[in-house]
């Protein structure tokens, strides 16, 4: 499959984190020739946080990451791709066990420190027995530096690798926050399932981990979609080893934690819009910015109203300034719009205001914007404060490719 | 453009409905060389029932069906076809009072009985010049019997006319139903609006109207998808002549109303079901049943959301029985669902059920199913009593094409 257009013009290079080890390995899940899973190993000490999806269906290794979190301490890491054990009932708890129990005997470790995460189709049994087989070899060679081959164990319908990396400083101490993550429809159930596996050397208590990790995810990949299909496999987990040896700091609102905050928003937000440009079929990245709501919430679902509207991402994908679609999808957002407060912006260039087009409104300069690969769609409610910024992608003919063939 | 391979084989003839006259002219408002715009002429004494779009950024016709629908009385439904005159301000507003003042002093009526819809593009001024210069040739022209030539006019995107009706008594009264309706995506704000006029012989007092037109909706309307974008003029209107001169009921609940809620329902759906037929780009009509949710109001959501999952209706395009789709999309709904006692049936097979595949599931006859026109899909959720059906289409090439060139 080619890569996408809107890939960047190179995968980044990331240093190692002092307590992570990776490893990929092939064991013939479903892709033949290429890697199929991914082992972290993490040194003892490594503190964990997650954020799973809120889908009423979730996948047996959701199920599996929920019960383990409150333990709070992670040694290892295993991600599969192809397959992504969900809707198998009792034998997909099972596979996690059996995978959970074999890295645990190899690692002396108990099994709920062993975190899984699986992608690929729904509904189909997942072989553990596979993984059990392939680990000893995967754990025997993790190595530091093994981001890049990590990043593309995990790929489904994924056209490049994603990675990003920030450092900060916790007191005087610097620290690495490193980050690899797959999609490529966050948000497409049965193939793209969105996983982001973030880690970093610090030394930070599980619960402030916790309370650091939801709001960057709710600022990054929270902000995206690519079909607004939300998926049963969500899985975002934050390892922080601990090895970098700053003092643990007591609370998320400790103000040393300051400088980590930004960089951890940054490597998920940079993975977040990687994901968004690696969505299926996607030739043009969006940018919506609601401004002026009622609320955060309802500047969010406004924003999300455009970004999922397949009437926008068609328009979109012909590079068609249709901006009357853009007020529809405003209109049936479900939150507070007062059609002549209402300011729309393509290009930064006004469009319309007032409860009409602008007077003069020349489309020229909306439809060369509308050309490029870049496209910024500002709405202004005028009613209020609040705001959100949503990131997605057009919708093209290779989307229905894609979906349309992908398990035959 | 081609005819949808899902239209009904042949087009219903409606007989006359006394106190109703109709015309279609062609006022060049974007169209040429056909009809464009539909008018309704209705006996004095005829009561009225709407149903109008939630968008919050509603067009001026809307606006302006709202403010007369408490008055309860309509002489004329004027509609046209290439310009929704939505998001033009009090340019909006001043077409309607245009349209309604020329239709009012042409009939001798209070402007406020004449019913105004629009449907097509967004964000374009609407010339009512056109309209009102049209209105004299086109009130002339009204005759009982002008049913499909009125459906013709009002069509966008929509490749065939869509028209119903129904007979019932009331009492000993024989009364008659006829609707005609535009779809073709219900639900694609700049250009396929859903619009729906119906009309009726019976003699029934506007409040009573009002209370049966909703449920009828409720029943109809709302349970078709094609894209999920609400419109910003969906409007239905049910006007009553009187002319059949049946005794009028108090309430919506006298029990002589009973055969005329069933053929207005069997109307409102024969109607509904046409514009999903008419979906854009649509190849095959689903109808999706849940039953045992939690409540009604959770069985629609759920159905809806399978209804508008893009990667459900990719895989529905391509023939494909990918049902971990539909597992997702019952699980990103928002409502309770427990993966244990979710089954689900696609053409009457059962799939999967008990937390997974059945034992033994053979793909093959459910596949055949997939490769009709008429795709069934059933959901059980196992945990209550509510339930609700929906209909839609898939989506394909044709949708994106339609919608990537529809202004251009």
């Amino acid at each position: 499959m080619a890569v996408s257009p809107l890939a960047p013009e190179r995968i980044a290079e990331l240093p190692p984190v002092a307590g992570v080890r990776l490893a990929a390995a092939q064991c013939g899940i479903r892709y033949r020739e290429r890697s199929d899973l991914m082992v972290a190993v993490l040194d003892a000490g490594t503190t964990i946080a997650g954020v799973l999806t809120r889908s009423q269906t979730p996948g047996a290794p959701v199920d599996w990451c929920r019960q383990c979190l409150p333990g709070g301490a992670a040694r290892a890491i295993i991600a599969n791709a192809g397959n992504a054990n969900v809707f198998t009932g009792r034998a997909g708890r099972a596979a996690c066990e059996a995978t959970a129990a074999a890295a645990a005997a190899a690692l002396g470790c108990d099994p709920r420190t062993v975190f899984i995460a699986s992608t690929g189709v729904i509904g189909e049994f997942l072989d553990a027995q596979k993984i059990v087989a392939a680990l000893p070899g995967a754990l025997a060679a993790t190595v530091p530096g093994a981001w890049r081959g990590a990043a593309e164990a995990i790929m489904t319908t994924d056209t490049f690798p994603k990675l990003a990396t920030a450092t900060a400083k916790i007191g005087d101490v610097p620290v690495t926050v490193n980050g690899i993550a797959k999609g490529s429809g966050m948000i497409a159930p049965d193939m793209a399932t969105m996983l982001a596996f973030l880690f970093t050397d610090a030394a930070i208590p599980a619960p402030v981990l916790q309370a650091l990790l939801k709001p960057a995810v709710e600022r990054s990949f929270n902000c995206i979609t690519v079909d607004g299909d939300t998926s049963t496999s969500d899985t975002a987990l934050l390892a922080a080893t601990g090895a970098a040896g700053n003092a643990p700091p007591a609370t998320a609102g400790a103000p040393e934690l300051r400088s980590f905050k930004r960089a951890l928003e940054k490597v998920a937000i940079d993975l977040a819009q990687q994901i968004v440009k690696d969505g299926e079929g996607a030739e043009k990245f969006v940018t919506i910015e609601v401004t002026g709501a009622a609320s955060a919430r309802a500047a969010r679902r406004i924003a999300l109203a455009v970004g999922n509207s397949p009437l926008v991402k068609t328009a979109l994908a012909a590079g068609d300034a249709n901006w009357g679609r853009i007020v529809g999808a405003v209109g049936k957002a479900g939150e507070k719009a007062d059609r002549d407060r209402l300011a729309i912006r393509v290009g930064g260039i006004i469009i319309a205001a007032e409860g009409g087009p602008v007077p003069g409104y020349d489309e020229t300069p909306v439809a060369s914007h509308m050309k490029g690969r870049d496209i910024s769609i500002a709405i202004d409610l005028g009613i209020g404060k609040g705001r959100a910024r949503v990131w997605t992608c057009d919708l093209t003919h290779r989307y229905i490719d894609i979906n349309g063939s992908y398990r035959s």
